[in-house]
This record gives C-alpha cells, sequence and structure tokens, in this order.
C-alpha cells in the first residue's frame, strides 16, 4: 500500500469548554458541571443529540508540549510508584498529537451547546467534536488494565 | 473567561492503518484484523501498552469533506428510514474536524505497532493517536441511544 499526502492537517475548534475549573488538576472532575459551547455555525449539528444519554467530547489540549525526551516514555504524573511505561500506554496530555477524548454523561442540550458532567477540561479548552456515543463502537466489555491504572485514577472523577 | 489564540493547529500523523480493506463499508467490520503501523520514532511509546486489552485508536477521515450545506444535517448515510440529524448526533466522517474514534480489541504489539481487530478504517488511513483503554475514561453504564442507530449499526461490525 501507499500511504496517502498530505501527512498534516490544519484543524479549528468549533467551540470552547466553559468550566469553573481553571487550573489542570488529577482529582474530583466527577463533580464538575461544564458547558461545551459551539460557534454559532456549528448549532443546527446539535439536532437529535438529547436522545443520547452520553457523548464523546474531543478536545485539543492546548497546553500540552511533547518533548520526546521527557514524554514518550515516562512515569505517569511523575510518580516514583507507577511504571515507565510509553505515551501509547497512558492518558498524559503532553502525547504527539494533544487530543483529548472523555466520555461523560450529557445533562442538557441548549441553544449554544451542551451542559455535561465530569468533562476533565479546563475553562477555555478548545473543543474539537462532538460525538454521540455508541454503545457499538464505544464500550469495550470486561476490559482489562494494568493495576496501576486502577491506583492511578482512583480520585480522578 | 476569555477563548485561548490560536483557534487552529496543524496535526501530523504518528502512522497510518494498514488493513486488507481498500474501499469504504458499512458492514462486517468486525471480522477485520488490521495493523497500525507507527512511525519509527514514535514505536518507544508502545511500551506497557500489552497489558490492556482495549485501545482507542483515532484516525483522520483523510477521505471526508465537510460542506455544512450537505452534512451539518442529514439522513445517517443518506437513507430514508433514517431521521434528519445533526452530525454531532451521527458518527458520519463527513464533519467540521474529521477526527475518527474506534475501540478495538488489542490482539498484539508488535515490533512496529499494533495488531487489532474491528477496526473501521481503510487502508493507508492517518493514525493521530493510540490511547490505552480506560474504563474510568471510556465506559458509560446504561448508555441510552435512539432506535435508528441500533438499526444503522445493526450489520457495521
Amino acid at each position: 500500500m501507499s500511504v496517502d499526502a498530505p501527512r498534516s492537517w490544519s484543524l479549528t475548534a468549533i467551540g470552547h469548554v466553559a468550566s469553573p475549573v481553571t487550573e489542570q488538576t488529577d482529582s474530583d472532575w466527577g463533580r464538575v458541571t461544564a458547558r461545551v459551547v459551539l460557534e454559532p455555525a456549528y448549532r443546527a449539528g446539535l439536532r437529535g443529540l438529547a436522545d443520547f444519554s452520553h457523548v464523546i467530547v474531543v478536545t485539543l489540549l492546548h497546553q500540552a508540549a511533547f518533548d520526546p525526551a521527557r514524554h514518550l516514555v515516562r512515569r505517569p504524573r511523575g510518580l516514583a510508584t507507577m511504571p515507565e511505561v510509553g505515551i501509547f500506554a497512558q492518558r498524559a496530555k503532553d502525547r504527539p498529537n494533544p487530543i483529548g477524548i472523555t466520555v461523560v454523561p450529557l445533562l442538557e442540550v441548549t441553544a449554544e451547546g451542551l451542559v455535561v458532567r465530569g468533562l476533565d477540561a479546563i475553562d477555555g479548552t478548545p473543543v474539537l467534536d462532538v460525538k454521540p456515543y455508541y454503545p457499538h463502537y464505544d464500550r469495550a466489555e470486561s476490559p482489562r488494565v494494568p493495576e496501576w491504572v486502577n491506583r492511578l485514577m482512583r480520585d480522578y472523577f
């Protein structure tokens, strides 16, 4: 096979996160109610979304800066209690393409966008996409993770 | 709050999909075994991934072309049996930012990348990211979808 050119693409935000959380944190996101505010040109695209219980919010992690020497392999959050693992085995924000994905309960669809619970993105984070949660695509049955993931995520949501 | 500038970002593929499927289809993806081939510079980032049962493959849907007049609101796959819904209530490829997300069982981690089952991306599709599936982030309990989604997805995987 041949790989199609080009190899780079320009993506533009369709909206942003409006959240009471203004600084990065690693705990208690489950208590946060946030809005996803879409640019006016895209708001018609929300039709029918309220029939879904969950959405996937795709964000651009705009404060990330991937440095291969520091981030390609590292201990999650720099914790000595975590193993050294590759960036593709963790959800850290400093990754080659700083795309964030979180599944959240959809509380409400409004004229300007969405209201969701547990979105782990600070106020002002650019939003690239909103997708309805389809169990067919998104729900793994009996997923297995290494034990350190459960320790890492204990108080995150 | 103020929205951070800039509003656009350039993303570069970290690899590509190698698949026996070379043309877009809407059925039987579940039978497909595909590889995700990473650029050599990123392969060290796979360390530890084999301890996960599932991964999220984030692709750039390079054959998509979003036209607001045609795609902002439409019937999924253009089917008369489907309702007119917004692009954010469906998983169609022609969306403002053509990012694809699929959760797949991880069969093997190899020297060059991954082997996965059920990845709905044709041969040569650029890959933007690989994330480990964390149930904490990715698994919705009792997700609700409208009835048309179950009809649409019946033979997809």
